[in-house]
């Protein structure tokens, strides 16, 4: 997702260090202390405007969760939508989602949001999709024994590469969704932002949900 | 599939022990003799009119073909249809095709091909769906070491099921495709009677790859 700059960005993020995070690596090992209570810690890479993991964290108190995006002017609106909800279960963190071992221990989660991540459509890019091997490794060292990985996208291209990719690497399958916004899963479905401007042209949304 | 009864159908097939076999338990372990040469066996579970395996058998003559069908009438078509070409490489069944470790030996098969099954849409029938655990049971002690196993279907709950059916048995994917007409997968694609009229009406065609 490509934003304008906005230059209240910087401030707004620099001036709420108790809601996001810049240098993720600081806390690894110890993130259970940036919330009020202990309890299972799900991260969404790429939150994007923040809305899936906002109304994730209204939905379910009982469990703590981190959104992180690379873009600052993206994690800037993140910021500022979850700013008034003062959600004691909820941090967002600047920084790139590739590096994510670097940022938590191992088993320090308990389950990993892939929302309509790029595509990267071409062969040559296959590296960069979030459901690579070398992605897959590191979200099962991150994880709990078990962990869960729950994808969503609306590329079909995508899903079919994540469905022979996860399966691959010994991903368990515990729920595919060919059509999610017309399937039981539907019920329980917290939308992002892009998911749902798609949804609403008719398009097609891919689900699936498995553990290690 | 159901067809009206055809008068004919019977003594066709009586006339036509050479092609077509109504006890198939008697040539278990022994089917490679059925054949021209000694190559590769693969069966299709449920052929219907035969479309797609005589075709399979013409494009592919280094490969020997069963196939497999429950329905008297229906596998009378087949067996019509496959006379004229004197294929060397082509056996019919007419059986059921749930009970292919009593035809077959550990082993004896190559690859097995589900064309269309039946989508058994109800919960309580999910024990006859051909993906059901106990057939990939039973298709893995016929196969042979690393046997492949390809699904075409145009129901997206059977596809579904079986994406989940088969990884949690352990088949490890080769490939997916969520609209085969359209994939690159499409160039080599044999499509059956069935195929042919519903990807005509612009419905997707789903198809999985695997083996064991």
């Amino acid at each position: 997702m490509r934003v304008r700059n906005k230059p209240w960005a910087e401030p707004l993020i620099e001036a709420h260090p108790e809601m996001i995070i810049t240098e993720p690596a600081k806390f690894k090992g110890n993130w259970q202390k940036r919330f009020k209570k202990v309890q299972p810690i799900r991260i969404e890479i790429g939150m994007g405007k923040g809305h899936f993991i906002i109304e994730m964290a209204l939905k379910y108190p009982e469990i703590n969760f981190i959104g992180i995006e690379i873009q600052r002017s993206v994690a800037a609106i993140a910021l500022k939508k979850a700013l008034p909800q003062t959600l004691p279960n909820l941090q967002l963190v600047l920084a790139d989602g590739a590096d994510l071992n670097e940022y938590f221990d191992n088993g320090e989660i308990d389950r990993v949001y892939l929302n309509f991540s790029d595509p990267w459509p071409k062969t040559r890019h296959e590296k960069r999709r979030l459901t690579y091997k070398t992605f897959l490794q590191v979200y099962r060292t991150i994880l709990v024994e078990h962990g869960v990985i729950e994808l969503k996208t609306d590329n079909q291209r995508l899903f079919e590469y994540s469905l022979l990719s996860m399966n691959n690497f010994g991903i368990i399958f515990d729920g595919v969704y060919l059509d999610l916004h017309h399937s039981d899963e539907a019920l329980e479905n917290v939308e992002t932002e892009y998911e749902h401007k798609f949804s609403e042209k008719g398009q097609r949304i891919y689900k699936l949900k498995g553990h290690f």
